[in-house]
């Protein structure tokens, strides 16, 4: 069993945050997704590696398509998972996280997926000493969102360099700009961090207004000029828009953000022929995304979403371990096939 | 792999309306239903047809009756089931059902089973190329239900010829009749095209203001006298009355309607003595059906339910495929039943 | 398959009331969860026991502690779990626990967890004959919570005589102190009855308020004075305060309730060395208990969750039987890890 220990030993066997993780342990983590990748292939797309262990969803705040996500991960594994939707109950207040996290250790989870609104609460859940089980941050606050990093990483590596060429590889060299809401996207923030340790060269292009404060200690540039950065981009990754946190005081319109930090044809046409347009979803076509973008080729926005389930498989069985091998085993997957 | 073709070559390998159905396809999955309805009486009741397939329950709108229907019927067949409860959600709005099934072919849906109060939906959703994998309509606005037709037929072959001597039979020369609220009924509506498909005579009885324009294109006819058709009715199938669009304009007092158009006793007296009550349920005690008729051994609706897990086990089946055959090869199924 | 039959003979085949349960039948339960409570350490945490077996968990009552541990407790089983959460749907409605009913046992389910805000309501389902299937009661009104009465007695049990020492024993002659609101607590009333069924001298000590009307036909004592019982305690079980029930009739503060029947370290001290400190939780430190008490090592409210997972496992083992031995049997076990 692996345990990620990241760039601070103070995790180990957790995924908390991207920015813990070390070159070795993020690229043995999409080394991996691409062999969960496979199982997809295979006529019965299932292995029996996590077999009687159990996933709990826990999720302050409704994210379906992240839940789906870690929940057909685990599936795929061929665990058990338990969906407790922690909003509006009883332990949707921060006090007693202790004992939601008591109670789902007591109930044997091997692996609590925890999304919730504060940031912190994960790294809280994982350093507590109250779970023995493993920790997955599924987006907390404003903070991280780590495999949303991981599976983005995965997306570039296979465009940009290939799945079998990709092997080993990190993304040195590569030029990758991220564009719009930064301040409160931990999407944002959990790439920036990932992608330094990757290698890859970043640059924020947000309005002035919408760059955190102490971003000078991140590693990544900082641009307020769309149009300047596309033609060295090798990846522009559009964030998405939350129009609750849009207001006057930073846009007279929404056409005008469309209009000055949107992705549309043209714009598009700047890029490198090579380069690649990325998005978490869901998209908002006509906002930060033209539909024209949104449905062209290079934008791998679907692509994301099926790597993010062989990213969650991949993160979840590193954690879990088990003491089988994972795909790499044909005898094992053999079996498993003919059951 | 069987395709369910339909009348309409549009949407192969779906299940999006009873009209699209031809004569043998609606035979083929009344036969394999009856299959499956075996499998309820073995010692463990599975099979391992859909191991490692994924079945997505996507409800726009809440029916628990049928998504755990659909989800016990995906369970009976391996698969794995995600639920996906699209009410409230970002995704609940009509916009955004495309990004919704880019994500849900992404994550490797192999199915999806669709609630939608749109009509329309399910099918935009089959032919949009949003998906690869099957489509199943689960009931879209006031359009169609076609597993809850299947259901009906089913029950009733098994009622009025029998469950061995139906096989391979369709409903030529039975005589149904449907009651009630004819006009924002999807059930109506699916039944009324597989019963003309399956060779039956179909009369719908209703309110005159709450028969459809266009009915007359419909293969059935149409009366408003219960008392006159009953007896020469062969199943009497009562439509849920949905107290929400019942108004002054249609009906002085839900006791006029229950007096007009409601089955009691004294009616059902009046059926032939082999003929069936059929409901979809939940039935209205007391408006549509009295207790007494919904308790007695000629109403079907306890057997409906039961029948509506066998005939989605056998549209799953036949859409999904897999390479193994379903209950006839013993050797499969007592392989299973080992493990 | 062992039937539940219980003191009465009319509720066989289910779990409705502690009351029911024979002394021997009880300690069958306590001496079958010992055996599950040992899968918890298994490579492969689960057993094949009740495959294709389907368990619903029926809740109009949002509860997702004790939801999420039957749903522990089937999966670990390996039986299909399908949650069916009745709050607010149409079904929620009294009058249609019936159609609920019929339609879960039309669609397979071989078991029935039911958790309702109405006393009463699991025995209604398990003694109307609409269902075949076992009936386990999860909580229904200020009535009974056998499954937590159960999972407390195992924890006494595991605690003052040992798992090993403890197998085929009962709890006599322990003295068992409950304080708080017995009035409307299921779980007092549910271990009154169990824990005199095991022999075991039970207190009560509650502010007079709240103390039932009828209490002196239980089989037990009732004190107002908490300090004076302390010393005389093996166990004394803290029940939780729910807060909407509490108002100035019955007490001026919160403050002075915890004065007067809250559990503090002096408190604590004041009891047997041996003795433990329960709680059926979610507590509220500061209330009923505090702090330093919760988190000490006397406090067993983290066993009682595990400990619920393996009373539950029993439970739903000796219901639905099946032909297969639970634990025993160790070539079934081996066959099933091999897998």
């Amino acid at each position: 069993m692996l345990h990620l220990s990241g760039g601070s030993p103070r995790t180990p066997g957790h995924l908390i945050s991207a920015a813990d993780l070390s070159r070795d342990d993020a690229v043995l983590i999409l080394d991996t997704a691409e062999e969960m990748a496979r199982v997809a292939d295979r006529p019965i797309k299932k292995l029996p590696t996590l077999r009687g262990r159990t996933v709990v969803n826990l999720f302050f705040e409704d994210s379906t398509r992240t839940r789906i996500s870690f929940e057909a991960a685990a599936k795929r594994l061929s665990a058990d998972v338990i969906n407790f939707s922690a909003k509006g109950s009883s332990v949707s207040k921060g006090e007693s996280l202790k004992d939601t996290a008591l109670t789902l250790e007591a109930m044997g989870a091997d692996a609590v997926v925890i999304r919730h609104h504060a940031s912190g609460a994960p790294y809280r859940l994982a350093t507590s000493g109250w779970i023995d089980g493993v920790v997955v941050n599924a987006g907390d606050g404003t903070h991280e969102h780590p495999t949303q990093a991981l599976l983005d990483a995965f997306t570039m590596r296979r465009r940009l360099i290939g799945p079998d060429a990709g092997l080993g590889q990190d993304l040195s060299g590569r030029r990758i700009t991220i564009v719009g809401d930064v301040l409160h996207s931990r999407v944002a923030r959990s790439n920036v961090h990932l992608l330094g340790t990757l290698g890859a060269e970043v640059t924020l292009v947000a309005p002035p207004t919408l760059v955190p404060v102490g971003v000078e200690s991140w590693p990544c540039e900082v641009s307020y000029d769309l149009d300047q950065v596309l033609p060295k981009s090798d990846a522009v990754m559009m964030l998405r828009v939350q129009r609750e946190r849009m207001n006057a005081a930073f846009f007279p319109t929404e056409r005008e953000y469309a209009r000055r930090y949107g992705l549309d044809g043209d714009r598009m046409a700047r890029m490198p022929e090579h380069a690649v347009v990325m998005h978490p979803g869901p998209m908002n076509r006509g906002m930060e995304i033209t539909a024209e973008v949104a449905d062209s080729d290079r934008c791998t926005a679907v692509e994301q979403v099926a790597n993010g389930v062989s990213i969650r498989m991949a993160v979840l069985y590193l954690l879990l371990g088990g003491s089988e091998p994972a795909v790499t085993n044909n005898a094992t997957a053999r079996t498993e096939e003919n059951k």
